[in-house]
């Protein structure tokens, strides 16, 4: 095998860790560590499975210290260590960082809080990997905006797409958050009509006619959409459906197999011995998706903290230019990830071979 | 003053005791007695309030008498007593109900978790209240269609409605309810697309091209609304106002005020001092509504609890035909319960004149 | 009638609103006007509710006037007129303000959320209301502690508790609030056992041998409190109750009424009609609490809104020194605000004579 | 290696899925099938993980035929097949399968909704294992319970031991639940003090003085407990400390690290690689106990899902009678599951060999 990808990441967050297990398990890329300012149990954790840690700040480094958390170096120790930095700080710190990244000749690739106009490329593996590679820089888009960009693209490779007009009832906070994030007993709706992720998605994608409306639901896991959607010609159902299955990071599910509601594909997840019971797919309900005339009305939810992941690892793969071929880094991506497009049909292997740790 | 239309009240739940409260402070009506089954702190208090109590069956009479509730009679002595019976029992028991009201010669008012069908006409006061004049019978719709039909009714009889899709949140269960029955850290989507309540608007209005889709959110009070509407023609967004604005039952709430969230209309609704909080308007962000090219996207937040109450006063009206004028109808309804189209604006009445039953 | 107490509120919040409220409707005080720093619906709604409005800063003064809010004066101006100030800002601020009520000579009444220091004196009516007479000033406690000590001083004044340890389930945060202060999905236990709430209790009465642990729930309204009583002597459950109605200010609800759980309470509060649904009383399950040899086992539910209410009259009262007798002013307050040991027994009175403000 | 005991499952839900597959990774065990009466995605993903599925109706081994769901035969099939059956069908079930259990002279073990006359012994490894020695059945009590007897008992063990008063706040329902089953925005104590678990407690330890106190919280996963207990003697923290260390199954966890709520337990058991993020031990507070002269009080969160499967292990040992000392059995399973004292100290194995599914 050629020289893997080295890569580090920056902000062991919800998305960070995520992003670090996965290119731990992808062949052709090795971790070289991952930077943070905290050391509460998440980054003890991250040592105790063997992560090189690196401080972000002298601050951050005399209190992991001072928790008995072995530190390796700092964050431009590991700037000079690898081929790419995913950067998984919160959003707008990464803007003050593109300078340092590029200072230092190390690719980056940014999250979907940064701006549009940090990197001036926005990231679907589908729909634009090929206009990635070889940049200095790019931005995976948000968890809303990839199911948007993913669904919508293949709607419109097929073209049926005429305009795209969604509803979108976001998780209020992460699973983990104790204090002070929260809503509760209510549905917020954003200030603002139209929301941001329409013209967000028009940042990967300028064609697309799509228009959003969003609010948070008090719920902690996992995005439900609704659209709308004008066919740009009359077409069955079963086309539909085919044209969705094009992707292969949509996966049916049904109410009929008792999938019921975003909670029913957590269950899933954890029952198909997925790592911290992560979703990368959209779920798309096959059995609720309707066509009506030349109007498309369907549901999906999407796991907010892990849909992202498989972007990030394609998008490393076009900023080195290590592969040009979106469609066999995506086919990479997938297979060491586990993505599949129907979630019941597939063997899962013995859990002692794959999916429990064992002495 | 000529008589007083006499009205009983069958169930005593959610909607029965609002309808109960409303009918006593209406001018022209007087409340004869509720009827129920049950004999919990709700029937305690409805006694203790001085409204006379009535059992739907010997079984509930001698449990109530065993708990000490006194019972003025039986529910056939009760339609006996009454020009109409407004029928707030659970959903699709009222069927079975309408044979023995006819058979008493009572008219009958059910709501809208009965079908269509039932009565053969489905009333929302501002869209159809003249065709419910004389009639043995209608159905006041459900919450989430009053609200549709309200909104849609203001944009068709401004002309500009062409076409409306709408996303429904609903909230999962009462607020009083404490077990088995609420939906917890999830959104449930409902199993069908397109969900009934477009058709259900359309029981009132034929002619409303409408189509909906729901889910259930993770709160437990009001319901929340988003809307795609084709306009029929390019009309700025003050006309839209301006047609919003021709339903008294429709009042702005602004993002700008820090009404942000459903839960802010429930404060809002305390703090005017509203019987129960209730909430009898449909309340739309101003402030979030755009209008784009032909289309408008709008929200708002819908009481769930209270938002018929007004239209099963105007509908007693109705079908007793002591007015068959809706505007007259809807003036008196809404003097009495203190319905207002900006919450900020009109000073707070003394409650004893708007918005309290007393004895 | 002799002169009324002129009374002012600093801080227009959740508890401030409800003491304007409950001063307006005393016979023997008078509310001069309210102060904030805010201008959001709640502000509009208070001028309208007939509120004469006083602004806190000079900004706060310039805002309100842009927004469209009448201003009487600024909160120099209102001191000047006032015999006391309720001040029921935020925690920790009240601190700066007492050298400014002080200094404009002006009798001062604090909520819990300031430290025991600040004024000396912590107040609840039923425990401590004579040392507070004539004081500059005093300190009405939390909402938990408030509860905590009317329980525990009923059965203290029996003779019968030796020691207290309680476990408490608090709201998380207040039901208007829609972001950012949450907890979802999960129960918080407080960072330190003991909880601060025992010594809290100790600062109104140090004789009490209390030790409290505290959570905070994922829902908005109400506490739930249990509590393990060793007994000082051996005596009966009825003993036990005499003891605990001997406080007015404790009411028994039973789970054979269906009052099951926190949210029956609010909507049988509804259902009485209290203004915005408010419970002054402690609820205290008469049917669950169980004595076991010298254990004594109970559980109930505080209103985290309304239940300091009533003690923030009578401190009015004390330190004002209008009337120097404890259950005076308590029998004063309980009429004018509805108190009540029974909910379902009594029949409801009038709202305009018990439990409403009027213009 | 001696022949292993073959193992059924009767039921395959939330404790049945976990049991199968801790059966599996055990090294003296063999999963012959699992046995269930639905066909949903829960099922589909069993036997998509290579496990053979009996019907234990013909209702249902039709249903999953229709469904597409490989039958391998009926449950009295799996019973013919095994030493051992775990029973996991919903409470109240199992009593009428033990019949069956003996008739086809297979060795039962059942779950804490069982009554504990069903069987004559409730069983807690660390308790009472060699009791279970060989009898034809036990009962496994309910997650509280187990939690319940292994903290009482390490301080028993210790001689600290004199009583303990808890308040247990239950999760409200299981996360994968969408309708119907949950609480909103409330908390619901039980109907009767003391609640259940004390006595609960006793069937398996007999000596131990316990009461308990239980309500149920508005979230989905995990129970939170406090305890108050009086000690024998006057002992230091660090005695308390080291008592609760003997015990293989608590874990302490520190706020100081982040874990603040029991959903802090959950993302750290997702951290970790845990299968379906499971979590066998109890999680106690280190940093926040406290001994007071011979008061001690402590915090510790329970996952309700997971605590009970080590115990179900070690009772197929103890019935089966193939290992006869407790300590022997809890070694062998804590080793194969990978429970641990300490989260964060010992290093977790990369995850392409132990906690992610690879291709």
């Amino acid at each position: 095998m050629t020289k893997k990808i080295r890569v580090g990441v920056n902000g062991y967050g919800v998305i960070g860790k995520r992003v670090a297990d996965a290119v731990r398990i992808q062949p052709d890329m090795e971790l070289i560590g991952v930077s943070d300012v905290l050391c509460d149990y998440r980054i003890a954790l991250a040592v105790g499975n063997g992560i090189s840690l690196y401080a972000s700040t002298r601050e951050a480094s005399a209190e992991m210290a001072a928790a008995g958390i072995p530190v390796t170096a700092m964050l431009p120790d590991l700037l000079d260590a690898v081929d790419v930095i995913v950067d998984c700080t919160p959003a707008h710190i990464g803007a003050d960082n593109l300078a340092r990244y590029r200072d230092q000749g190390v690719k980056a690739i940014f999250q979907g809080g940064e701006k549009h106009a940090l990197t001036g490329h926005s990231f679907v593996a589908q729909a634009n990997y090929a206009a990635a590679v070889g940049r200095d820089s790019t931005r995976v888009v948000s968890c809303n905006t990839t199911s948007t960009v993913r669904t919508l693209t293949a709607l419109k490779n097929a073209g049926v797409l005429a305009k795209a007009r969604g509803v979108l009832i976001r998780r209020a906070t992460d699973p983990w958050e104790s204090d002070h994030s929260g809503i509760m007993n209510t549905i917020v709706p954003e200030r603002r009509i139209p929301s941001h992720q329409g013209p967000d998605a028009q940042s990967v994608d300028p064609d697309l006619d799509v228009v959003t409306m969003a609010a948070k639901g008090a719920h902690t896991q996992n995005h439900l959409h609704y659209w709308v959607v004008e066919l740009a010609r009359s077409v069955t159902r079963d086309d539909v459906l085919a044209a969705l299955r094009e992707c292969s990071r949509i996966a049916f599910v049904r109410e009929s197999d008792g999938v019921v509601a975003p909670n029913s594909t957590i269950e899933l997840m954890r029952d198909l011995g997925r790592p911290r019971g992560d979703m990368y797919e959209v779920a798309l309900w096959e059995d609720i998706l309707t066509v009506n005339g030349t109007e498309l009305y369907y549901s999906y939810t999407v796991d907010n903290q892990a849909i992202v992941i498989p972007e990030n690892i394609d998008a490393i793969r076009a900023v080195t230019g290590t592969i040009v071929d979106a469609a066999e880094s995506i086919r990479l991506t997938d297979a060491a990830l586990g993505v599949r497009r129907n979630f019941l049909a597939e063997p899962r292997k013995a859990r002692t071979e794959s999916g429990t740790p064992t002495s």
